[in-house]
Parts: structure tokens; sequence; C-alpha cells
């Protein structure tokens, strides 16, 4: 650290703590920042799926391989696929999902030859709307063989910089291509270095370059660039082989030529795809550490080709891979600059970020620091349960292997909740990694609970979310820590399940004795609420204190929000479960009499430091049901004093 | 506690957790509250003092007695004393000390008579700016010998509570007179009577009596104000008896009649002051008893007279006078209806919450949640030192006892700092009982730290402020609790100090070890400021985690605000202590190089689970500096490694 720092009176406050100083920045301020302070990086692109399944399968390769911390990803804009419109595989879309909902930096690639003024702007507005704040401006490829410039229209990717200059001043961070051997119309290499000087200067931010195959090819592109005076970062645009048809294809497209000493290696085994991959992997290694070696470069852009392994090899090798296990925030951040500020949410949707998000799309301000500054608490309703973002991954065979083709009784549901918990297979053999309220295997936080979720599963407090009581750990614990190291975080235990009426009224009973220690809140599907809650006020249930900051309480249980959350969880009994089965079918039945039937429950142990007592509230319910019903009063009143 | 409440989906969010319910309620509110939960209070009532020397002593007297818990003092209108001016004397100013400066419920009394309707609402709206919320209305005694009605002026209290309807809605809480034995000018008991519902028909919410000295004759007029309609709560007047002319006196202008059977005691010891208050205490202690076990009387009022000790002892013996160790947050709150939601502020002001709530009481909005949120940061100028609720208890002769007749030195003034920690007297043998920085002697939290606090204030570190750190004690701590049972409250470690250059290029050496555990901020009178403040970012010292409840941060350390504490409490030298000496003599001197030289610094150990390090921070750096010259750089290297 240094010795200090001179500051002035006048110096603005900021109005929340920074505690992830890249949230705030915009793309550019982040790409300086990493080359300021010699931290190398990479990027990931990808092109939009052709298929609704295939989207939800790009979205959870979005979480994957957003876990090892590339600086941005960025989405093809792909003319034959509506690029701009709301369809779930649309460029537009994609880019949206990334952004918002797997909060990723994203840019937006676009393309103007062939598309009117107007259409360009609709776009574009259209993305500043979703929150997308970054723009690959490219001219794309003409429509027909020959291609003849329109005097009005755009004829050039530099048009496209101008247009969104113009039109949207400084908003946008500007993209451009760079092409390492020239591009293949321009007239010559020179030419072509010319034109990459007047998409800067019309206002591009940085440039990222077409794939090349040998490092010199883009260490002298990159001197070239600096011998005419372009000083944005170049990013050389990695492409690792995976495959003899893919390259072949690419080579087609981009008109480049592969090496003779590449084709030497390739052709002898060209049908051995892991062959080509684990050369495709070493040469991209070998080709990376050579520009990072040059200490020109900073960063590295991998064409995915929308695959995982050989560039999270790649990246693994060479040590870009940081699957950092710390948590800015408890939650996964949205990348919306709207939700810049937002620190705080209620705890219900933990495990249904997406969902959270997408009911809180409207919200002009998001709560920081409290939640009861929230201005417009509305949440919009979730009606559509099949959006392809809150869509569950497994189809719907592999969801009645894991949840029952067919159930006997409420025990049966009891039983899918256990296996759940405990990762042990069903009766038929079948695990169950998925439930409706969770669309992952448990947390490794919750896996802390296991034991006791097991046990009261088992009998029917069917737990849907929990965390235990943390008493000041370090904020870097693997676990649960979250946030900048050097602080301390902490949590009140908490417990949510679904339970039937009878245990709610022997609950209720129990909880008397606790009223000072435990909140709780109780509610049907009607509406019907119970609860101690003090004027409605929302209960912090982690918080943590870090050096040189205000305290940051992340998560709260909100007792208004969790009445829009009590329809969604009550809605998914319905929506993900029942309707696997036939109507009127007795498997249906089962779980709508749930529906109908059985309470939500949530339960606050305020005594943070103590041990956790909602286990002992759970098993003084159990006690009390089990006296014979002629002891149940004395029951009652025995528990009621200790 | 209750089993739970039923709660509806449309229920308001607070913006601010209330952890005082009574700071949120109207006076009104607060005494139907009591009522209703069979809470017994009390009220005081003082008249303006003569003499701005008075002023000061009452306003201590207002914090003292404040401590026992009365639910509203009044401030009796002075017609002949400028009641509604700026005088420090006048009605109006005590009234505004109170509300603001001592957190107390106020009511400002105010006569109409002789008055143009013009005069009362310039009373009223003045009144109302200032945050007085409660008025009593009141006639007043006409100025002649034999009054008349004017016909388009202020008659009767109706009147004024008519027009304070009028002209100020629901605005202020209104209080009428009522008089047991009647009013000595009405025609009848029943014709006053019917005054009174006239007065509480116009729109007053409760009713003191004036004085009397037999509960039946309190008892026999709450029933005959029952039995004609009169339903708002009726407050009997107690004057309990201190002295023979007092009574004398107060006999003659109320125009009662002491019974015979008081008159029997009196006159005997009628030149013993001590018999006559201690049979004036007994008195009116039974009298309290028979009307709070009539069960129709649930509070009290008291006409003090200005003194303390009759009153308080009768409230101690009723057990009325609750000195209630608990603090709703750590810092004295004002009872200004603006400062309702205020629930955090800079520590700096710990020792002078008066100069914090004058230096901001400008503000339109109140931090609340988090510091951070303050949209007016700027603090007003403290140029006048002297405004009496500022001003030092102490007289000039005292303070020069205390702090020296004579200074010899910057040690003369080590050994000033280091007495007032001790409690020790000092060489001529007079305890210094309190600091420009500090009017009382050290909290009782401080004296946790006393032994450390001695030893480093002998060798220069002169300390002005200090908290212990504080991990996870219960709300209900005598010592370091704030806020409802059942929660938890925490502190990081604080230490503040003037000191030398020299020391300060030591400690800042030595902070280099402790860059990421210890917060600082070291500015010198010209504020040439060194900080290692992440982004001027304010750090939360105090903060409390309460069951249902957000996490409340009541004290932070702000970067910016510091500078705005800087000056004052740089010019406190000279204002408090300096001015003491004639101008150019060597003691004067002495305090004006300290001021022209020394550093203001600020430390926080940002690891409040482990032992405070600000000790050792202190010692490091006298290591350093006691290291012989030559060995000096190997000492900075090794405190740096270690």
């Amino acid at each position: 650290g240094s010795s200090g720092s001179e500051s002035s009176k006048d110096s603005s406050r900021c109005s929340t703590p920074v505690l992830d100083a890249e949230r705030h920045e915009r793309l550019r301020e982040k790409m300086r920042r990493r080359q300021d302070s010699g931290d190398r990086w990479f990027s990931l692109e990808f092109f939009p799926p052709r298929t609704a399944n295939a989207a939800v399968n790009l979205i959870s390769r979005f979480d994957r391989m957003g876990a090892g911390g590339p600086l941005f990803i960025d989405v093809t804009w792909h003319p034959a696929g509506d690029p701009g419109s709301d369809k779930e595989t649309s460029s537009m879309i994609i880019a949206n999902t990334a952004v918002n909902y797997c909060g990723l930096e994203t840019i937006l690639h676009m393309t103007c030859c062939n598309q009117t003024k107007d259409d360009i702007t609709g776009h574009l507005q259209k993305a500043k709307r979703l929150g997308l704040k970054n723009i690959m401006a490219l001219r794309g490829d003409p429509a027909g063989e020959e291609w003849e410039e329109e005097v009005d229209g755009f004829n050039y990717a530099v048009d496209l910089v101008k247009h969104i200059r113009n039109e949207f001043d400084d908003y946008f961070d500007i993209c451009v291509a760079g092409y390492p051997k020239g591009h293949p119309e321009a007239e010559s290499y020179e030419a072509d270095l010319k034109h990459l000087k007047e998409k800067v200067l019309a206002g591009a931010d940085f440039i990222i370059t077409q794939l090349f195959f040998r490092s010199e090819t883009f260490l002298k592109f990159m001197k070239d660039c600096q011998a005419i005076g372009i000083t944005c970062p170049i990013i050389p645009g990695i492409f690792p082989i995976q495959g003899y048809h893919s390259l072949r294809q690419l080579v087609k497209l981009s008109k480049l030529e592969v090496p003779q000493e590449i084709k030497d290696v390739i052709e002898p085994i060209k049908d051995n795809d892991a062959a080509i991959r684990n050369y495709g992997i070493e040469l991209a290694v070998s080709m990376c550490r050579e520009l990072l070696d040059s200490g020109v470069v900073h960063g590295l852009h991998f064409y995915t080709l929308n695959r995982e392994v050989a560039t999270t090899e790649v990246l693994k090798r060479l040590g870009l891979w940081k699957e950092d296990p710390r948590r800015p925030l408890p939650w996964a951040v949205s990348a919306h600059p709207k939700r810049r500020v937002e620190d705080v949410r209620p705890i219900f949707w933990a495990s249904r970020p997406k969902s959270y998000i997408y009911r809180t799309q409207e919200w002009d301000d998001f709560p920081n620091g409290r939640w009861g500054n929230s201005s417009s608490p509305a949440f919009g309703e979730l009606k559509d349960y099949y959006l392809f973002y809150l869509k569950s991954k497994s189809p719907r065979e592999e969801l009645l292997k894991m949840w029952g083709e067919e159930l006997t009784g409420e025990e049966s549901v009891f039983e899918v909740f256990t296996c759940y918990i405990t990762g042990e297979p069903n009766k038929n053999g079948h695990k169950v990694t998925c439930m409706p309220w969770n669309d992952d295997p448990l947390a490794t936080e919750t896996n802390l609970l296991k034991e006791q979720l097991e046990k009261v599963n088992r009998r029917g407090i069917l737990t849907i979310n929990s965390q235990p009581n943390i008493n000041g750990k370090p904020s870097t614990d693997p676990i649960v820590g979250w946030g900048p190291s050097g602080g301390y975080v902490f949590q009140k235990a908490y417990l949510e399940f679904f339970t039937s009426s009878e245990i709610v009224t022997a609950l209720l009973k129990v909880l008397k004795k606790y009223e000072s220690r435990v909140n709780y809140h109780i509610v049907n599907v009607k509406g019907q609420n119970i609860t101690n809650a003090p004027d409605l006020q929302p209960n912090a249930v982690t918080w943590g204190i870090f050096p040189g900051r205000e305290i940051i309480q992340p998560t709260v249980v909100d007792p208004v929000s969790f009445l829009s959350w009590k329809d969604e969880a009550f809605a998914l009994w319905i929506e993900q479960w029942a309707k696997l089965y036939e109507e009127e079918s007795p498997s249906r039945m089962i779980i709508q009499y749930i529906h109908d039937n059985y309470y939500l429950v949530n339960l606050v142990d305020n005594d943070f430091p103590l041990e956790n007592c909602l286990w002992q509230v759970v098993d003084d319910t159990f006690e009390l049901l089990n006296s014979p019903a002629q002891n149940q009063q004395e029951a009652v009143k025995r528990l009621a004093t200790q």
C-alpha cells in the first residue's frame, strides 16, 4: 500500500459503498485499469443459437464460462436470424440475457450494410434500453455477390461508428475489427490500416482482430498500427483449432491462408477429432504465450465457436482462467447499468436470481444500502414460466425420472425433497439434481446443513431455501465469504419450507416460546398471512463489515416481497411439477393438493451468535405432534414454559 | 408476545427501521399509547431564566432531568421577557433548545391577550420553523387592573386555540389549562367547566390543570369534566411545596386557598427550609399516590419552579423516575421533526452533540441508513463559540484552575490532558472535569481505555475522542449498549488526538505496517490532509443488529465531514483555551503554537474481532522516535517487516 494520498474538501461523496470498482466502470475503463495494473485478461466470443433449446444451453454455458472471469463476452450479429428481434435466439436477446441475467459485460456486434439508418437507430435504441453498453461496429457481408456502395446508406463500418457517436454521443463503448493480414477486400494492407485509423478517429474505443495463425502476424500488425498513430487497445483474436471441418469453413469465410506447417500436422490426423483438438490447444497456448511474453499484449480474445472445452483448456494452461470463489455479493449481480448500485435483495430468490431480475426489470431505482429505501417495491408478475432463461435445463423425461413417474402420496413428494438434499439416488436409481425452486444441485453453503435438512424433509418440512448462522467469518471464506478481502461476514440462520396445515398449527404453538428470538412469516396460496414481524420491517439476514466502508447488508427477509415470492413459489408446484403429469392423474392431483393446502413458512433466528435454534423449533413441533391427543395440551404448556 | 397478526399486501413500507416508536409519534399519540399500555408517566414545567448564565444552567438541568424520562417538558411564556425573540433567555429560544439540543418533547406556552393576530401568527410560525410541535394555549394576564374585552382581538384562550387550528390546521398538538377549583375570574365552577369544554371543542388535545392541594379536588374535577362530555386526557398539575415564600407567592398569584391542615403544619416550621421541603415532598408523594391509585390518572405534571431536588425526589419515591441507561442510539437524538429519521452521524462530534446539531440545523434531509446518502453534507460554520448552549458550564476562573493559570510549555498541556483522563487532581490540587472538546467528565465507555489513554497523553498524544472495539455485546449492555433489547452491538476501535508533526512523521512510517488494517486521517489547521481511506468513503464504526430489522450503523468516520470537524476542533484551542490568557502572554503563545503546528489524527482499527491494535501503533511510533538517529532507518525497516 501507499503511504497516503492528498485529498481535497471538494471531493464528491459516493452514495453507496464501492465494493467492486469494476461494477461502476465502463468497458474501456476496465480495460485501461487492467492494463495499468499489469493484470492479464481474456474475452469470449459466441454466436446466437439456432433453436430455443440451444439458447437454454448457451445461457448455462455463459454461467459456466463466466465463472472463469472473462473481461467481457461478445455476441455476433446474425443478419439471417432476425438479430434485433425479441426471439429467444436473436443476437439482441442473447446479449440481453448475458448482461442482465448472467451479469456479464457484453459487446453486441452490429453490421450495417443493407440496413437503413432507421433500422440501425432502432436496434441501438433497443440495445440501450436493454442495458447493453458496448457495440462492435462492423460492415457485414453484402447480400449479393458483387457489392455496390449505397449513396445514402452505410457502406463501411466507419459509417456505423460515426452514426453511433452522432446519435448516442458517448453512451456506447465502440469496438471495431482489425485485420492483421489486411481485409480481404482492401486494396492493400496499408490502405486497410488507414481504414482502421479512420474508424478509430470516428470514435472507436478499441480494436479486436480477425484470427491469425502466427504471433508475428499480430505483433507486426500492432507495430504498423502504432506507426500510423493508432493508440487505442488492440486485442488479438485467438482461434483454437477445434476440428478439421470447422477450420476449413472458417478459412473459407475469412479468406485466410493456413500456414503450411499447420497443414502439415493436421492433414495426417484429419479424421481424429481429439488429436486435432489437442494440437489446436497446444498451438493456441504457445501462440498466446508468445503474445503475452511480447509485453505489448494484455488481453486475448477467443473465438469459442460456442464450445467450451478447447478455450477453457487454453485459458487454464495460460493461467488466465480465474475461477475466483470470492463473490462481490452473496448473489449474482446483473450488469445492467441501472442496477449498478443495487446491493440488497430479498433472500427468497436466492436460488432463482434470473427470475428476480426478470420480475424487477421495470424498476427505475434499485434498493441500495437498505431494502427499506426501495421506492418501487412492486414486482412484475411471472406469468410465463417457460421463458428460456428461467426454464429448467433438464427435459421433461429427465424431470420425471428425478421427481417420480408416478406419485403415490405426499410421502413420495417428501422422498423427492429428501433425495435432492442427500444427493442419494431415488428408489428408481436416479439422482435428484434439481427442484422446481432450484435448478442446480445443493449449494455448498446449504451442504453445511445437510444432515438436519434431510431429517426434516423426511417428515414433511419441505425445505426450499436455507442458510446457516455465521458470526463473523473472514470475507474470504471459501463457502460463505463475499466482498473484498479484509472484511467479516455475518448471517442469521434462515429456513424456508412448505408444510401441511397440521404441522403449521403445531409450529405456531411452539413459536410462542421463541417469540422474541424467531421471526416468522407463514402464508398459504390464498394469501392468508401470519407473522410476528414488527411493523412489516425488513430483517437483514446477511451483512458484511469491511475496512473503511459502510456496512453492506445484501440480503433481507422482507415481509412485503415475501408475498410476491409466495405467488411464484406456489405456482412452481403447478407449472414445473404438476404439469409433468396427465390432467386428472393421481400424481397431478397430489401436487395440486399440496399447492392448495400447504403453507409456505420462513423462519429467521435473530440470535446469530448463538447456536441456530430453528432445528429445535422443528423438533419441538414434531414432539408436540407426536404426543397423544390427550397429552397435547400438557405438551403445549410444557414447551411454552421450558 | 402475541401469536402473530394478520397483515395485508398493501401495508406501507418504512424507509428507515423504527428503533424507537416514540420518536415518530406526536405528543398526543405518545400519551395515548402510554395510557393504553398502562405505563405511568410524568412531565416537567420550567420558566425562562432571567440571565444568560441562568440559561446555561437551565439547559444542563434539562439534560439531567431529561435523563429521568419525562414524557415532555413545557416552558412558560414570559410576556415581560420578550418571549418570542431570539434572546437566549426568551421562552421561544429556551423551548427551541430543549427540543433541538436536549432532544426533549416540549410544549411552548403562549398567551394571547394584549397581542395582535399577526404577533401571534408570527410566534407560531417561528415555533413551527424551530421544530416546536406543541403549544399550551393560554389567555394570560391582562395588562391593566380592570380587563376589557377587545372586539377584534384575542380575549380568551379559546380564541387562541381556534386561531392555531385555523392557521396551522393539525400541525400543533394543543394543550389548554384546566382549573380544578374553577378559574378565579369565572362566574362559577360550572361556567368555567363550560369554557373548558369550548376550548376542547375548538381543537385542544389535552388539558393540564392548575395546581391543587387535595387529590379529591382533582378527581371531582375530572369526574365533572367527563360528565359534561370532555373526553381528552386531563393531567393533574402537581406543585411540591418547596418553601414558605414561594408557596405564599404562588397562592397569591393563583388566588388559591391553602387548606387549613397544610397551614397548620407549615406555619410552625416556616423558617426551616429543609423541613418545609421535606414536608412538601411527603405531601406531594401521598397526593400523587392517591391520584395514581384512583386508576383514572396516568400522568402527572410537575411545577418544578426550575428546581431539581424536590421534584426528582417525589418522582423517585413514586417510582416514576426512570433513569434508563439504555440509549435509543449511541448519540443524543434531537426532537426536531425534521430529524425524526436521522440515524447516522460522524463520530467526531460524539462529545459535542449540541454543536453538531447547530452546524446541521439548516439541513433539509438527514442521513439515515447510511451516511453516504446524505444529500446535503455542507456543515454550517461555527463562528460564535459562545452560543449559550455550546458554552462551557464552568466560569473562566474555574477553567484556569483546571487548565493552568500559567503554562510553561507543551508538557504542561500534556499534563492537563492526562489529569482529565485519570481524574487525579493537577499539581495545584484541582481536578480537570472538562476540556475544550468535552464539557463533561470522561464517558463510562472511555473509562474502559483509561490506562492506555493516560500513558499516551503523558507522551503528547493528546486524545479527544476514542472508543474501544466491541464484538457483539448485547444491546442492553449498560456501558456500550443502545437500541431495543434483543440486539447485538459492535464497534471498531477509534482513537482521535492532536499531536506534534514529529510524532506524525514517525506515525506515518509505522502506519505502513498496518496499511490494510488501520484507516487514518491526518490533518493540520491549514487543511493539509493525509489519508488511506478508499475513495473518501465513510467507515462505519458503530453498528447494531436487532431482531426483525435492518442493520443500524449510527456512527461513521466520514472523510469529508472530518474536515469540517477539524476547523471546529482546532478553533476550540484558541476560543476556549488560549483566550483565557492575556494576549502575547507565554501561556497563550503555547496554545497558539500547538494550534498552528499540531496535527489532528484519527485512527480506525478495522479488525474489530481482534485485540485493538491502535495502542500497538502508538507504542511502535514511540519506539521509532526513541531509537537513536543512526538506528532509526533500521527501526523503520524492522517495524515494517514485523
